[in-house]
């Protein structure tokens, strides 16, 4: 972008609406994500729907690029601006507009922080519950755009599964609602799932509203800990025979345990070989019921000690210590490439076996946690992005790792997004013709291709 | 289609696979809508997907319309051959090809018939929840393009929940896979989602991978009758702020009510003015007590009489005749234009008094039926497609109560579609940029517009 672009730029926004000292954007040019930055030409920080339409209007004609983002917590590269031009933040569109519980809806905008949201069902008497690993900090349009997950994925489903309606801005700068409060709608192509998890190549979300349910009456936490990571993945398939859905399946492996252990200091074993964290939720007498189950379970398959939580906090101290894993590791290395291959359940100890032998074949330290429940595993390689040899072993060993996912009849990126990072293997996971197909989807929303280029296929 | 087509299409088929005459054209001319019919040219019965590609690839070079349907059991006309050409029928792509209980899903072919699907996932001690109204008849393929909706919609959502992966051949002929078996998977924009309820203009569904869940251990079905239609409506409204999810929420006005009763004979007042048939189901103790409240909540708003099913038999009675209610309207009159309309839950009392309203300015017979607990209303008009002057009082009726579903927040359509009965309001529904949004997706899939032409927005 030259003077002039910023010039014409200026005349839409307010002074302190626009950024371009390299101070001011070099705290933009990176997300989450090891190893990607690129500093963009200039930051705008809009405050309504109007504002994000007259600045894509303008970068339309203009054939600038626009990289949308909110607290820039994603970990595949999506909001670093790879191509330069305009990062359109919108931390500022951070209002709820409203709690309806008669519809059990919530409207909001993009720029409101997730654990906002969840507060305030909460407040409400209601549950929202994706609850992504960033949820203190991330907010509800990054969630959006990337389809984010979290722990309580296997029986509560991830973000999709609670987006009723959008208001999206269109690159040309139109202004498209999609969806209704209708629990049933079928009027027309469902644009709004395809906005979701699109990584702000499609348009840019300006409002959403969300669907909330009853909170579950009733909630038991335990811990299990195995000297065979084998017994681990066996009580997880005999759980799901069982037809026992949890909200939370968690596991840990021995490095993660070991750091986690370091870092919280909760009695964890740091001899064992896996830990599961078990959590259901629901009406008091299932919840007691389900517990019991999964006790005898775990036990039966060879637990070495299953602990139970006595109280709410005794359950929190259990749940922030595997919310912790990410932080636990990355003390660890000065580079930590957190993946999140998934595959279906039934193939998660092959996985999880598969990831420690191609760990000690190209001699890496990796720690693997993940949400053993719905088959979503976090691999954390622990390197040094200095060390140009090792890091050259991490590629090789990550391509297996996703090469080996996708031929298990998984992904290679659960719910962290393509971005940049994954962008070498989509096609090998998708095929040529899904590409294509999404590509000219693509060019039908964004003709001149200004929404963040270089991103997923493009 | 011209004789050198028909030719040139048998060199893909077997004899019988290919059907021209006018007698067996005839049973294809129309679906489960009042008043739409028009001959294919022929018709093809394929036998697999390898066979849809040969025909699909020869129909795009050819420029001929390809009309996909299953059991046509469709109300809106989707799946009517308005366009001529070829009508391509998938009832022999009929297998069951898997059930995962492991993974919790299961992986058939088109042409399966929704119960069977339900049955085979019962015996495998699972649940498929959609049950639209056509279930025993209609196809899962079907339902998979049309989005399908049913009874359960409020607590299980509908079919768009239940579908983690599709084969779909292009109109090109070409085959995509999208989606897999993982409850996580953010690889790419969700094509899937894109098919799903995209009424057969996209692309033709040939293998469909459902995700099952556990069964629920216990049912509860009670019915409450009021002289009141708000008493019946603030009933539904008080339920939803106490937080209960039914699996069922159903709703008769009189006019239904003296039909059904005079059809299944199960002792419903016939000068009641509303009737709700309400189900909870899920763990033993949370269904009595939650049978409990519904009958409190239904006799603090008035209810006349609350009746609860005392075993499974009558249960079953009860849910019959809420299913026959299109059936035993359809007795009435020699045309029946069953409509769909849906709104946020909280504006169901208005709407049901507008249609009303709106029945009576016109002088009109409506009965209106539906699913009380996500918005989803039925207002069937009784008439006779031979009285013109009539049809046209129906038409500016419905015109009117489209207008103020939209105008309320809801939609034209819930689960029907819009096909062609619909396509007159959908750019009243949906505005201009969502419907310029639509018609660049679709030519990005169907560049020459061959499959389902002149429905939806075309």
């Amino acid at each position: 972008m030259d003077a002039n672009q910023i010039e014409q730029l200026s005349g839409f926004l307010k002074p302190e609406q626009l950024l371009t000292s390299p101070e001011e954007l070099s705290v933009y040019a990176y997300d989450g994500t090891a190893m990607l930055h690129q500093l963009p030409d200039c930051v705008v920080l809009p405050e309504n729907a109007r504002q994000v339409s007259n600045v894509l209007r303008w970068a339309n004609e203009a054939r600038v690029p626009v990289v949308t983002r909110g607290s820039g917590t994603g970990l595949s590269g999506g909001s670093v601006p790879v191509a330069g031009g305009l990062v359109l933040c919108l931390v500022r569109l951070n209002r709820i507009l409203e709690v309806d519980t008669r519809n059990l809806t919530m409207t909001v905008e993009p720029g409101v922080l997730t654990q906002a949201i969840s507060d305030a069902a909460t407040a409400a008497g209601l549950f929202y519950p994706p609850d992504p690993g960033s949820i203190k900090i991330s907010t509800i349009g990054g969630n959006v755009a990337e389809n984010s997950g979290g722990l309580r994925g296997l029986k509560y489903g991830v973000t999709r599964d609670y987006v009723m309606a959008l208001e999206v801005v269109l690159a040309d700068g139109r202004i498209l609602n999609t969806g209704t409060k209708c629990v049933k709608d079928v009027a027309g192509f469902t644009l709004k799932d395809l906005f979701i998890g699109s990584e702000g190549t499609l348009g840019v979300i300006t409002r959403i509203t969300l669907k909330l349910i009853p909170q579950p009456a009733a909630k038991r936490t335990l811990l299990a800990m195995y000297d065979k990571m084998t017994d681990a993945a066996q009580t997880i398939s005999a759980i799901i025979e069982d037809k026992i859905i949890p909200c939370t399946l968690e596991f840990l492996d021995r490095t993660t345990i070991e750091c986690v252990e370091g870092y919280a200091k909760i009695g964890l074993p740091t001899d064992a070989e896996a830990v599961l964290l078990m959590e259901v939720d629901g009406h008091p007498a299932q919840v007691e019921e389900q517990a019991q189950r999964l006790e005898g379970l775990a036990t039966a398959h060879h637990a070495r000690q299953v602990r139970r939580a006595e109280d709410a906090a005794e359950a929190l101290r259990l749940a922030t210590a595997r919310r912790s894993a990410f932080s636990a590791l990355a003390r660890l290395a000065p580079t930590v490439i957190l993946e999140d291959v998934t595959v279906p359940r039934s193939e998660l100890a092959k996985m999880v076996a598969f990831v420690q032998e191609v760990g000690e074949r190209y001699q890496l330290r990796i720690g693997t946690f993940g949400h053993m429940g719905d088959g979503n595993l976090h691999p954390t390689f622990l390197t040094d992005e200095r060390n140009e040899e090792e890091i050259q072993r991490v590629e090789k060993a990550m391509r297996e790792v996703f090469e080996y996912a996708v031929q298990l009849g998984g992904t290679i990126t659960g719910e962290h997004g393509v971005g940049l990072a994954k962008k070498p293997y989509l096609a090998g996971a998708l095929g040529p013709v899904a590409l294509d197909v999404m590509r000219r989807v693509r060019k039908g929303f964004d003709p001149n291709g200004i929404l963040n280029p270089g991103k997923i296929f493009d």
